[in-house]
């Protein structure tokens, strides 16, 4: 127990490179949440015998060593072992990581530092104080089987010792593996890849795959659409306060029409200017969660066949049973029961591994001639390895099933609430949004909801978003229920005390 | 032993979840290469007794069995050792991994399937037949650690254990971690990080940032440029072949200028049509080799600076030590002697994890606000985990001093040829390009070139090129050299052969 101790203060580099030693800040940090005031302070007042100059810096192997043997004599073996796992996560100071973020980061987005997640089991995530939340974000559903996955971890280990890096255009062992299974949930006819590395470059690839095939860049894309970030699919991306900083708002090949609206898609088709059309079948970034209409949708399809326009449906975050209906219902499109021209997937794709992919017939992939585009990075042996592991456990584990018995018990236990701080609820599958009455109300739903050991995914306007991993139970859809009705109910008190 | 060629065939799932069992055809393929043909003649013979009905199946358990039975009973303990080995590399046989890569991947690129390669050692890479290749490639410069380095391997491992997914915007401490090394190699005032996944998308990003703080589109790219593949980075990508079938050859905001001249790019700078340069200090890739003249590059910075343009150097193939000169010139900017305002880095950052950059001023970093980007796998904690094993490797190692050595043996040992096919040696680090009498003579000396077991990177035009991991030696440059001599000797007598 005390060696477990030491060895979280003086780190292996044998079994952990990836760690170093911990800092002076960290167990300050660590002491403090776990003993008395007193015992904190005399700790701190060693600070200068045992030559501590840098709280932030790595402690020395002799420091360490004084620093555990001075622990162990004053900690009980409960708080030892606490001690010991808590370092273990974390080396550094949630101060000094917060820190680093903020003094190195190009400031990009809303930094989220309220929690710092260290450690994952099933769909529950730990964080620096130890403290366990039940994971209803999953990172933007890009881990739909768990943040810490063994089997995808063991495959990840045995590629990297054996291969771990090769370009698209070469062939190899884990891609013929992947190729072997991922036929069994692909829409029939999607059967040619192209892989990538984030969901933004898929659309971006897949917008250029289009524009080869009709030799026309003209693209329709739809109000409150969400396609990523590079300069392609931030072109087709509706919000202008994404677009304008980069002068991106202007585009004269892109043609933005209002979501669920026939007549303004058949406008630009008949008018020529446009022969593609990209759209998500739920909006899930910007508006929230926005479902298309099963009529728009099939009239769309229409549209597209007697116009000869490429139909792209964006995936990346719908896809793999994320938004199942029914049993075996991979993608929103088997939903609402078209074929796309063009298909993009990714996050949960790799289990939390960096890989995305265009897919498409035979036929339009016949259009992408040799040199038109490459890769180093897309379908590597490591991202194959993971997609094959990933899809093969969805499928055993029989996900889409699940989906749809917790969306049914998670909307039902929402509806049952009867809370009149529910505006709305959206959901398909287990993309679920609460509309609450005000914008201002979500941050506050969110921190209360935080204190009931749930985290709820970032959110925009007034929804708040649930993109729990595709593999949480009923007991766990239960807890998450508990926590929120605990959360309105003490919002409502509070509301009431307000108007008193 | 026995139980090693069973366990090859009949795959242990707890340990490779990667792996499926071997197929039929497999093992007829590793047969055919190490047995004589009277014992692959009696082994096809069983197919019936066997029951097997689809040779490209993975065997059943009780195949599998039989079969190793079979063959353990048949061959030599040698050919025992090595059928293990080749199956356990590859449980499928070449031609399928061949076949399903042409029947479902789009054809972007020319696919490379000469050799499949299954296993790396050091510098050293084996292909499913078992041959082992001299490693002249690393993946375009993605492995400069090798490609099974196991520190890597194990981190990766570690923290797919711990917690394997974490968007962009939020504290984790693996970043932390990488904040706290990366420092100790960037050049002077490049402090702030946007994490992406992919070289064309960190390129793309760039531009992004660069167009938020400028406030204009405008962007001076040089003639024989290549930045990568997405819309943005394709923009400003010279080779017209790339562009013209996306429709991205005219674009109003791009102005190409000839590489080196620098009133060209005073000229467009002047007209206030641009205030963004972006450059390779090494053209790598459409051209062959191509350096930048210093006293260009000079003028360039002093251009930008007068005009207040923000110049970007996209170090993606040349960074990470790949070019050095002297010790300690980790980017290729240090060895002109210039600080870029924003630079890309990328290919061996993660030690073949994808992970790639955005890097930049406090200043410059300031115009991007929250919300105007953001990425669900960029800088996740596996690629921060493997961007601080690399960087710490690559300093303990000493990679620059080891590139300058190279170099130098390397150069060195091709003058000493005197060979009248090498028309030129193109050279920066370990960047090394030869050129031949004509394009059509490169496929041949590659060709030569791998019959003497070395590999050498995908070439254009008339060039060669090698881009070996920065870990080689001086023995294995040796090899490479011999290897060089023998191929130009050989297609010098060829050459005479058919003058005479």
């Amino acid at each position: 127990m005390k060696e477990n101790l030491l060895k979280s203060i003086v780190n292996c580099r044998a079994k952990h490179p990836e760690r170093m030693n911990a800092t002076f800040e960290r167990i300050e940090e660590v002491l403090a949440l776990l003993a008395e005031n007193n015992l904190l302070n005399s700790f701190k007042t060693q600070t200068k015998t045992w030559g501590i100059k840098n709280k932030r810096s790595p402690l020395t192997k002799t420091q360490g060593e004084k620093i555990a043997e001075f622990l162990a004599s004053h900690l009980s073996p409960r708080q030892i072992r606490k001690m010991s796992r808590l370092l273990h996560d974390a080396e550094i100071s949630t101060r000094e990581a917060i820190d680093l973020h903020e003094a190195f980061k190009i400031p990009v987005s809303q930094l989220e530092k309220d929690l710092v997640f260290v450690r994952g089991e099933g769909v529950w995530k730990t964080d620096t104080k130890g403290d366990k939340y039940l994971d209803m974000d999953s990172n933007y559903s890009a881990t739909n089987l768990g943040m810490a996955n063994p089997e995808i971890a063991r495959g990840l280990f045995n590629q990297a010792t054996q291969f771990i890096s090769t370009k698209e255009d070469r062939v190899h062992i884990p891609r013929a593996r992947f190729i072997k299974v991922i036929h069994k949930i692909m829409p029939k006819g999607l059967t040619h890849f192209f892989w990538q590395n984030s969901g933004g470059e898929a659309v971006d690839k897949a917008i250029k795959i289009a524009k080869a095939y009709t030799g026309q860049k003209g693209t329709i894309a739809f109000e409150g659409g969400f396609h990523g970030r590079t300069h392609g699919a931030l072109a087709v991306t509706y919000n202008q306060k994404y677009r304008k900083p980069f002068l991106l708002h202007q585009e004269d090949w892109v043609h933005f029409v209002p979501y669920n609206d026939t007549n303004a898609v058949e406008k630009v088709l008949q008018s020529g200017q446009a022969k593609i059309v990209i759209l998500e079948l739920v909006q899930g970034e910007e508006a929230g969660i926005r479902l298309a209409e099963k009529s728009f949708v099939k009239k769309l399809r229409a549209l597209c066949n007697q116009y000869k326009a490429v139909l792209i449906c964006d995936e990346v975050q719908s896809g793999f049973g994320r938004t199942a209906t029914k049993p075996g219902e991979w993608w929103a499109c088997q939903t609402y029961g078209i074929a796309p021209d063009i298909m993009t997937i990714g996050k949960s794709f790799g289990g939390g591994y960096p890989v995305t992919a265009v897919v498409t017939s035979p036929e339009i992939s016949r259009a992408m001639k040799p040199g038109y585009d490459g890769s180093t990075f897309g379908g590597n042996p490591m991202a194959m390895v993971a997609a094959f592991i990933a899809i093969r456990q969805m499928q055993e584990k029989d996900l889409t099933t699940n989906v749809v018995a917790r969306n049914r018990q998670f909307v039902d236990g929402l509806k049952k609430m009867h809370s009149p701080l529910i505006q709305k609820i959206r959901s398909l599958g287990l993309m679920i949004g609460i509309d609450l009455p005000a914008k201002q109300d979500v941050q506050k739903f969110q921190d209360t909801l935080k204190q009931h050991g749930v985290h709820s995914s970032l959110s925009t306007e007034q929804t708040v978003r649930f993109l729990p991993p595709l593999i949480i139970s009923e007991n766990e859809v239960e807890f998450a229920l508990k926590g929120i009705a605990g959360t309105l109910k003490k919002m409502a008190a509070e509301n009431l005390a307000l108007i008193v």
